[in-house]
């Protein structure tokens, strides 16, 4: 295996562009190839590849392409080079199996990955080099793995700005089943029950149903190939699921309480083990909303009071209000410095509640 | 039925306090009850009542208590007052079933309502005249209320400054179901896988299954109630929920995509039917990340800067970077001004992309 010369990226759409400029930000020489003329010319504008594609052997080819056609691409590419092989799909098993049958001899040099961004966008145009920073980027060996493949992956998800976290593929899929592609598929059928509603009805739809369903307006015909490639994982949850909805159809027929209260309390206990976004351990925060005119200026306004207050905010929403002209600013804050936000905002003439 | 004296609220919890808050700061009357002494003494303090309770025949009653106790105190209020009487409950079908049974000859003075408002904190403490400020506040007329009732429910939902909408009772329950209480329920289901997984798993966790999850951490207590009060409506959606799982197993277990792609298509369909916050069309929105350090003042500086770039922010969310100083910022802004932003901003030195 060479240890030198370019990373090729194949496929240059939203994350194989960005992989690329990631890697042209740190000085490294890319070669870009796709099938579409026309994603490799945008690509090739925004200054995503600086080698010519087949001009120098690569050293490592990151393939970037529709989960359906992952394996053998994948296979190609190890036939194809002398290059350590890498993917960036959803899921990490269905792939290996396809490279383990096509190309059994070279499949050492392969070692899957998964960057934890940028899915429900699409193309080159909406690529950046900064798509990775401080994600986390699952590295999935296999047992067959070489060691230089995988130390070569890991480099990549570092070059790239990312987190690198090494997993099996195995357990990739299993982990992603439940923190993906799960909540993907009850926030489908969730948001597709709103389908039937008299429209009149959603004018009850609140930050609830809003949160619950965002991610089911992704792309579906990705999301298709992604959970038909996670069958087992996904089958498995879906199970449970089918006898946590029996559960609560029992409950409700007989009015057990105590059967709903076990779907419920397991909620809880689930919202709870995510981990905190700053991955250190999860602080107590408290919400509070202020009123601000709807205008471009005053949400600055706030915020810049706010930090003359000296309080972070650790995280913010917008709620516009349906019939008036200024929205409610949801403020995630550190709960013992509530009393003291909520006090110099009165003092400065908002009106701010918890 | 009396049209003077003040307004009576019992259960001086987060929304009993905050209608009592609302309607002192428009300098209605208010007296106060709650069978907790200390609530009462908090709410007090709060400004929340100027009328000694006992001392005037109230003309209106708002029974703010929880959802089982809210059937027997409309009926004890009915009989003890010549006042009309509202509740604040979440579902209502039951409580209206419940009045009927116990004072089926006072009914004619009880309307129900339902504000969408506040229900993930409690407590007179989390009260505030300002909760209700252009949120939407169901009204649900029976066949046998009286007019001046109705009139008189609509109007304390505009004197606590929401925006009154009015259903039949089964209506509401049903509008609910869909929007509010299924997806909790799906929430909780979804949540709950996450409590059999190995911690690192969750290491994988993105802003995706932290929406999809986050309505699940609400109070389990008061969601048995909620849920076991909606046990019709929510059963009919349960098993279309239910017919969805097995739909999307057997597609699974076949390898059949298309049957997939119903449930799939489904969802996308149903994102789209949810109100635009504005209350006006929806408008197409693109999603910007921009890198901000994670100090007070840098997310009000960026903010400044897009206020005099002249763009208006429709939504806004902070995604902290699990191993670094600085956070992403989400923000959705109007399709067509995007390109401006990132050029501006790139000019004024922040690192954005879409």
């Amino acid at each position: 295996m060479s240890t030198e010369g370019p990373v090729l990226v194949v496929g240059a759409g939203l994350l194989g562009t960005s992989i690329a400029l990631a890697l042209r930000r740190r000085g490294v020489d890319v070669a870009l190839r796709d099938v579409n003329p026309e994603n490799l010319r945008i690509a090739s504008g925004l200054g995503a590849a600086n080698v010519e594609d087949g001009a120098v052997e690569p050293r490592l080819v990151v393939v970037a392409v529709p989960p359906d056609l992952l394996g053998e691409q994948v296979a190609a590419a190890l036939r194809d080079t002398d290059a350590v092989v890498t993917d960036v799909g959803s899921v990490k098993s269905a792939p290996l199996g396809v490279v383990r049958a096509l190309t059994p001899k070279h499949v050492g040099r392969y070692v899957g990955s998964h960057p934890m961004a940028g899915s429900e966008r699409s193309g080159p145009f909406a690529a950046s080099a900064s798509l990775f920073d401080g994600r986390p980027w699952a590295v999935t060996p296999h047992d067959a793995a070489s060691p230089e493949a995988v130390a070569q992956v890991i480099e990549l998800a570092r070059l790239c700005g990312a987190t690198p976290v090494t997993f099996s593929p195995e357990e990739h899929d299993q982990a992603v089943a439940r923190t993906s592609h799960l909540p993907h598929l009850l926030a489908a059928v969730a948001a597709g029950r709103l389908t039937d509603a008299p429209r009149e009805h959603l004018a009850l739809s609140g930050q609830g149903v809003r949160d619950v369903t965002r991610v089911a307006a992704g792309d579906p015909e990705l999301w298709q190939q992604i959970v038909s490639a996670n069958t087992d994982a996904l089958t498995v949850l879906l199970l449970e699921v089918r006898d946590d909805v029996d559960a609560l159809l029992g409950a409700l027929a007989d009015g057990d309480r105590s059967r709903l209260g076990v779907v419920l309390d397991r909620g809880v206990a689930g919202t709870a083990v995510i981990p905190a976004k700053h991955g250190g351990p999860s602080r107590a925060e408290t919400t509070v909303f202020v009123a601000v005119p709807d205008h471009p200026g005053e949400l600055a306004r706030l915020l810049a009071d706010i930090g003359e207050i000296g309080v972070n905010v650790e995280d913010l929403r917008i709620d516009h209000d349906p019939g008036r002209e200024y929205g409610l600013v949801e403020l995630s804050v550190a709960s013992d410095h509530v009393d003291h936000l909520l006090a110099s905002l009165d003092d400065r003439g908002w009106t701010a509640h918890r």
